[in-house]
Order: C-alpha cells, then sequence, then structure tokens
C-alpha cells in the first residue's frame, strides 16, 4: 500500500523526530529538508525510506548530531576537512559551500572530507552546487560492498559518483554508483519476483545472472562495465582516503555500521571562464543534439541525466510524495 | 608476422620521419619518445600501429607541427588554454605540466585545453604527473562514436578518462574509454574470428552481441554500465567543452579527421596534503587489501590499474617491441 504525504507534513515529521534526537534547530531543519526533498525528487531509498535507520544510528551512537567538520589542513584551493562522525548530509552540505567558497575565489576549490557518515543521495550536493552556477564533481568511498573484477569476495566499495552542471536554472546531474544495480534496486526486484533487465551479478556457480536473489546471496554484484568499473571504483577509494586523510574502504567497518567514510567535494566558479556566460549556449547545443537521437523505441525519447528530477519533483509537489504505508506508520511513531 | 623492435631503433625511426616533416628538434623528440614509449608499455593501438596515420594526419594539415599553446583565460588554478591545431600529445604534456605548476602553488590546478588533437593515449599523461608525485585526473571528448542509451545513431564519445596516483616509484594509472570494447578491440577480435567474452554492443536487430562484426557494421558500441557509462560520457564532454571553451562532441568533424578536441588536465599536489607522506601507506593498504581477494580462476591474481604496465615494460625493453611487420615496414619507408 502506498500513501501520498505532503511536502510540509513530511518535512515536519522529520524535524519533529530530529529534535526529539536534540539535534539544534537548525540541524534539523536540515536534515529534514534534504531527506524530505530526496523523497520529492523520486530518490525514496535516500530519502524517506532511508530516516528510520539514519535515525537509529543516530540513537546508536553511530552518528553523533551535533558534531562540527573541523578545519585540519589548507593548501591554497585544496582542504582538508575532519566531519567527526556528525550527520553525512549535513557534512557533505557544508563541505560542498566550502568547495563553492575557495571555487568563488580560486575559480576551483577541492574539499576532502575524511571522518563523516553516509552522505545519503549524491545528487543532493550536485544539485546545491550547480543550481548556484557551480560545476560540481564529488564522490563518496562506501563499506567494501562489491569484488573486484575476477574476483568472488567484496573487498571495494561502490563508491557513489556525481557530476553536475547547471542548466536552464535546474542543472544536469550525474549520480551513479559503481555496481549496475544497487542492493536496494536488487531487493525491489526480488520482492516483485522480477528478473533484471541485464545482468547484474554473479549467481554460486560464478556465472553473471539476472536473477536477483542469486545476486544477494552471493553479495557478488557487477562493477559497470565489468572492468573498467572496478578499476575505477579502487581509483575512487585511493582518491578519497588520500584527499580526505581518512578511511579507505577496507577500514569501513561493515555495510551494517558503514560510518568512518571519506569524501571528496570540487567545485569549479564558471564565471570565471573565459566563455562565460556563453557556457549555456554550449550546454544547450550539446544537449539540444542529444535529443536529436534516433531512440530504440519510437516512443521514448533519450534523456540527459537529471531530467527526470524536475517532473518528479512537480508531480510530487501537487499530488503529495508516495510512501509505502508500514514505513509512513512507523516514522509517525518514532 | 610480428618482428621486435628496440626502442631505440624505434624512437630514433620516428625522429627521422617527424623531422622530415618540419618538426623542431624538440617537437620530434617528444613525440618519437611518447609514440615509442606508448608501444613499449604496451598500448600498441596508440603507439606504433599509430604513427602512420599521426604522420598523414600532419601531412594533410589537420595537425599544425608548429603550433604552441598560447594562454586564454586565467583564474586563480584554473587555466585556459587554445592548442592551435597543434600534435595532441605535444599539447597534452604541456597542458599536464602546467596542471602540475598550478597545483604546486595552489593544491590543485586545472587547465582546459580547446582546439587540440588526439592525445594517443590518455595513460601518458597520468604516468607523467604520477611519477612526479602529482594525483592526475583528465579526460578528452571525441567524435560521435557511440549512441546515447536507448539510441540508435552516435551522437556521443567514448570520451577516455584517467586517473593516475604515484605508487612505489611507479603510479596506479586507470585509463578507460566509455565503450566496453574500443572500435581498434572490436577490429582484432573480428579479424581472428573471435566472439567478445562479453556483450559489446547492437546488432542491426537491436539486440546486445557478442559478434564484433555486427557491432562494426552497426556502429553502436555499447557504453560501460548501459546508462551509466552513457550519462559519464555526456558529462565528461560537457565539462570538456565549457571547461576549455572548444568543441564538444557535436562539433567535431567525422571520425576520420577526428580533430578540434577539447580536453581536461586535473594535478593535484599530495606534498601539501596534511596526511603527506604516509598517502604512500594508504595506498599500499588498499593494493595490499586488494590482493587478498579469492580470485575466481586460482590461477589468476587480482591486479590494479596499469599493474601490468610496468612488466610489459621490462620484457619490451628486454627482447624489443613486438610489431606487425608490414606496420613497420611502412614505417621504415616513410
Amino acid at each position: 500500500m502506498v500513501q501520498r504525504v505532503t511536502y510540509q507534513e513530511m518535512r515536519s515529521e522529520f524535524y519533529r523526530i530530529l529534535k526529539k534526537l536534540e539535534l539544534t534547530d537548525e540541524k534539523a531543519g536540515k536534515c529534514a529538508e534534504i531527506f524530505t526533498v530526496n523523497s520529492l525528487e523520486g530518490v525514496y531509498s535516500h530519502g524517506v525510506n532511508r530516516f528510520g535507520r539514519f535515525v537509529n544510528n543516530i540513537m546508536d551512537g553511530y552518528i553523533y548530531p551535533d558534531a562540527e567538520a573541523s578545519l585540519i589542513k589548507s593548501a591554497g584551493s585544496l582542504e582538508q576537512w575532519d566531519g567527526h562522525l556528525g550527520p553525512g548530509p549535513l557534512n557533505a552540505v557544508f563541505a560542498t559551500d566550502r568547495a563553492m567558497t575557495i571555487a568563488a575565489g580560486n575559480g576551483i576549490g577541492l574539499v576532502g572530507l575524511a571522518n563523516t557518515n553516509h552522505w545519503m543521495r549524491g545528487g543532493t550536493y550536485g544539485w546545491q552546487a550547480a543550481r548556484k552556477g557551480f560545476i560540481f564533481i564529488g564522490w563518496t568511498n562506501t563499506c567494501a560492498n562489491m569484488p573486484a573484477w575476477g574476483a568472488r569476495d567484496p573487498r571495494i566499495g561502490n563508491n557513489p559518483f556525481v557530476i553536475a552542471v547547471p542548466f536552464m536554472d535546474e542543472a544536469i546531474v550525474l549520480d551513479f554508483a559503481m555496481t549496475q544495480y544497487s542492493y536496494g534496486k536488487l531487493e525491489t526486484y526480488r520482492n516483485e519476483g522480477l528478473e533484471l533487465p541485464f545482468p547484474g551479478g554473479f549467481d554460486s556457480h560464478g556465472e553473471l545472472t539476472r536473477v536477483p536473489g542469486e545476486i544477494l546471496k552471493t553479495f557478488r554484484a557487477l562493477p559497470i562495465g565489468y572492468w573498467k568499473g572496478s578499476g575505477l571504483a579502487l581509483l575512487l577509494d585511493i582518491l578519497a582516503a588520500v584527499l580526505s586523510g581518512g578511511f579507505a574502504t577496507c577500514e569501513v567497518p561493515d555495510c551494517k555500521q558503514e560510518n568512518r567514510l571519506s569524501q571528496v567535494f570540487i567545485a569549479i566558479d564558471i564565471t570565471k571562464l573565459q566563455n562565460f556566460p556563453a557556457i549555456e549556449n554550449t550546454i544547450g547545443m550539446i544537449i539540444s543534439d542529444l535529443k536529436k537521437s534516433i531512440p530504440e523505441n519510437e516512443n521514448d525519447g533519450i534523456r540527459y541525466p537529471g531530467e527526470s528530477v524536475v517532473k518528479t519533483r512537480r508531480i510530487n509537489l501537487e499530488n503529495g510524495i508516495p510512501v509505502n504505508t508500514e514505513i509512513w506508520k512507523a516514522i509517525l511513531k518514532l
């Protein structure tokens, strides 16, 4: 059963619960906003569906609600911050802002953030920067949830990676993990009794499979592009650990207590470029060329990353955010 | 037929030919070096096997051998340069050096390079920076050689992407294009009558296929990770065009005259980090954890990107660089 909850109601419920956990007004408000917007924009897995776990992580002491990030090292356009295990989304919003501030002075800014927690939806920070006119490149490491290419046991992370650019008062936002399908998606397919559209991992015989339940058993999710995504995941982890001075995937506790993560936030101020403001035309030209593609299925248009977010946001603002009734009931009881 | 050519002989033949094309001593030497090292390190497709085409491109006026890159805009840690259609590898070496110089001052440096030519092997610039102690992130756009996900006609590029980090006097270098297999690799499989290990594109019925000849007919190479690699390719093109102020993939002439490319070079000076020099330990720990993976096939170890380069380099230095006899004959006649 699915019900619709208005943006305002969801935000105020989240805020109420976070206040009970002794978050300050400001922090409770910001966290409530992020979880609500993630839901509003269709990323329920890292919005309303994940809020209960976020609350548990605070109660269990994995997330310190009052921790503030502190500066460890500043070197020109590059800064390293310690997140002190504060709420991941708040640390990430802060680090994105810092990268933008540095970029506004120096053209580009990089913030490495150590000792933080799950940032929920990487796209949050891409939208944050791009809607203010910045290019954004960022990523996080994760627990070891994917075997390297050719391996059986998970030793690398699926390390979500985000690139965002401003586009017509909105943004183009690419936000993807290095596994072909997230574990959440695999569970959804399994629960609905469906096969995956493409192979998503290995079964117990070491064969590629489209059966989600098999992959959930082996924990052998497939890296995108086979050896290529495996290599990219490894390098993103190395860069995250090195640039933040924080933990690498192999040091992150198991996936249930996925904390002490390392993240990287790069912002570029496009107003500093020689071709500003014609950049808008360049991006418009690229997207309009993409749209001229001949679709495989006549009725499908070719979309750019983030395009559907704007539509989902509008629909959910008008009609309310769809939520599983059981999940919403549980939240109301918190 | 394959013969072995020594490093010295290959380099001096390339140098001789480039001097005939009126490159300066310095430029002929640098170009000869890059093409020889690419071959020495096993990337024959962008070394000796591509040298003839490079020479033709100079003779046909697509590459201006005496062009020098010029600064268009400097803004703190960010610079935009115009490559004036000079030799791609020379422009790219120069831009990598500039990014490193900026990083040495400001921690991070970004160079956008417009109006350049094919850089051959992206890994060249990763090794260049990482062996001098810098982190490197760089990419190039290309002609439209890949359909976007869901589309039939090629409108996006396979936009090779490079990440490199220093590692034990050598480097970890990830260098990959957004197509699952390069067209060169597809041709090799076809010529040897082999099927691809994994689907590499679409046949004329719009079905995924492992038959390389079918993909070469449809020109529908598969993006890595399906929709994910398609999105990444699009964003890399947008960033390359925007950050350089140069051409986007949709403005690059057809793939035969693939010039006026746009490229991005980012360098980070790791000595500026709070955790330097312990970075070496961090990377060593990550790699040694990776090496603990249980391999799917007992006899295969799990390798990190660039690991085999060091071995290939040593073997080819000792035994000579393997070259197709016909290709080498043609080069000797130039």
